[in-house]
């Protein structure tokens, strides 16, 4: 099996802008190959897009308006995760030999159809995701004591981090108390504890391992790949305080990359809302169940950007089928030494924890240097 | 590398009939598990749905309807080839080592949004794919005189095999003159020489080599596989008389098997309009260019069905998503032996042909029992 690697990427401010799934493909792609001038259009024969917008046959749009003749080109969607589903599909492209050179593009609009839950009828009228965030919110309260404040942190460490992220959605930073008194949307989330959906596009280019010297000096290795689908529905879950899909798909991809929790270096998990993260952390084997709170208060209160370095979901913004490649490139970036002002001394190690519709599907990965 | 095998299949009657989308996919799902009474449910770790449907989180949605908690789930979109794009992708899986047991599920409903080429403004106001049809027809009859009485005999030919495929949306037989006198669309084009959106589903188990032995006592081997996307827009590609992105990826799949246009017993083609089908069996090389009405006319005359054995789309209808689907059925019922009254002598090598979009993109898959 060949290895595969990531060896170039490009982003797009993610924003409130009303942009054309068309014009946001193109910007991350020509991102991309400003950063990697070498890189010809010739060299790509595989070009894939995530997203949940209703447009047809993207994959060849966004070929031919980037002058590129791939060999598979096609949609990948599954709602919140379709970054890292298109990514790991590009690996086995790639991996099984029928690939060489990948890119992959994510890209949503604001208004994406990716957001309301319409399939699931057993959730009545509750098809807006904050309904499931509630929910995971209250039996994390109940069973680990989790405080509105532990919740209000974690989205001041995310604002905090999406400060140095010329990417985010927004720059601006807030105090714990400014965010504990942030409009209230339900009994236990408040507007400061939800990502917010906005237009945005990235890419990453895949390369097996013969050509991915060619393209870049410091290629980022996928070393373990978990992915777990328990359901559609919400209700199928039976622990609202653990992310079962995601403890599986942690485990597989721990395994496959013959790696521990504690290896990894820096992680981009998928705070959809702030208790997520709290979850993410736990479930993934970060730390013991119960204490995911307590851990990212102590990454706050010493500015350690461990968790989420670009601001996650909440701080950068959440353009659903953007969000996983996003992933991508942060932990690519912090194990290249790239990330600038965002950068964690010595990472070597990096995790990537991208879910869909209430945790009932999860993919990790785990990149190394 | 592993093998990959076609190992299992569940059809679904084409028909007009308005069916929702998840039903449609649970049907064919059905059908695959009632043929293949050992298969568990556990045993499948890879669900990947083919659809131009705009419902999201279908993968997810099927497999929590037929009880299987699979690793990899999403939908893959690429129009009319959706379905052969998915299977390359479960081969991809498989062959990389990252899945065992892939259920790959096409399925479309008559009213599909796949149907109107809405990306391509270079139409001008013509978005229907009658006007790709039409201009094609056009060329081939300008530069190798092909004649209405050819175009009527591809459609003869079709529903003549068609009247044994139980699956067929029609299994109504026309001579060739009831054709030449059908209604007229275009200046080239009549009602008889379009195939038609339906409502249908199609699945497919594909599996690794360790595997497929325990599912099936008659395997057929995905041997190769060639994909090749040249644009979105129709009006890129420069002879209307040819199909060039099916004669690359002809070339693709001929290489990886090792295999020559003369070794193919059976073949599978995209037959959105009559003359696809002249042209198919030109471009893929089992006939020399400009032969391949002559070709098809000795098939309609002897009888043979090695040219679309089920009646291609012109026969059985075309639901976009499951179409790609239900010609790698077909060719693999073909090797098996398992195709009752549509069965060709002494197949031992099959070829489908799954295209999108004027053409724009092609899949060609070389199966081998």
């Amino acid at each position: 099996m060949n290895r595969v690697a990531i060896t170039g990427y490009g982003n797009t401010k993610f924003s409130r802008e009303e942009i054309p799934i068309e014009s946001l493909m193109l910007d991350a792609t020509k991102s991309l190959f400003d950063q990697n001038p070498d890189l010809s259009q010739k060299d790509i024969d595989t070009v894939l897009v995530s997203t949940n917008d209703n447009s047809k046959y993207l994959a060849a749009v966004l070929s031919e308006l980037s002058g590129i003749e791939p060999r598979a080109a096609h949609t990948v969607e599954s709602l919140c995760n379709s970054g890292t589903n298109s990514i790991v599909s590009a690996y086995s492209y790639i991996a099984s030999g029928l690939g060489d050179v990948a890119l992959v593009v994510g890209a949503e609009r604001r208004d994406s159809p990716g957001q309301i839950l319409e399939w699931d009828n057993s959730r009545g009228e509750y098809k807006h995701p904050i309904f499931w965030g509630s929910i995971f919110t209250k039996s994390h309260k109940r069973k680990f004591n989790t405080t509105e404040e532990d919740l209000a942190i974690v989205s001041a460490k995310n604002h905090n981090n999406a400060q140095y992220n010329p990417y985010a959605y927004s720059n601006k930073v807030y105090s714990v108390e400014e965010l504990m008194t942030s409009k209230i949307l339900t009994d236990d989330l408040r507007v400061s504890d939800c990502s917010r959906p906005c237009s945005g596009s990235s890419a990453v280019l895949l390369t097996s391992e013969k050509t991915a010297s060619k393209i870049s000096e410091t290629p980022i290795w996928i070393k373990g790949i978990g992915q777990k689908t328990l359901s559609a529905g919400f209700t199928k879950n039976q622990d609202y305080s653990s992310m079962t899909s995601t403890i599986e798909a942690s485990k597989s991809a721990f395994e496959m990359a013959k790696m521990k929790p504690k290896d990894v270096d820096v992680a981009e998990v998928h705070d959809a809302f702030t208790v997520c993260e709290i979850m993410a952390v736990e479930d993934i084997g970060l730390v013991e169940k119960g204490q995911g709170a307590k851990f990212l208060k102590t990454l706050y209160d010493t500015g350690d950007r461990k968790i989420n370095p670009r601001g996650g979901l909440i701080g950068s913004g959440h353009p659903l089928g953007a969000t996983g490649i996003a992933q991508v490139i942060e932990t690519t970036q912090q194990l290249q030494g790239n990330a600038e002002k965002r950068q964690i001394e010595n990472a070597n190690i990096g995790l990537v924890h991208n879910m869909s519709a209430a945790a009932t599907s999860s993919t990790v990965l785990l990149l190394q240097s």
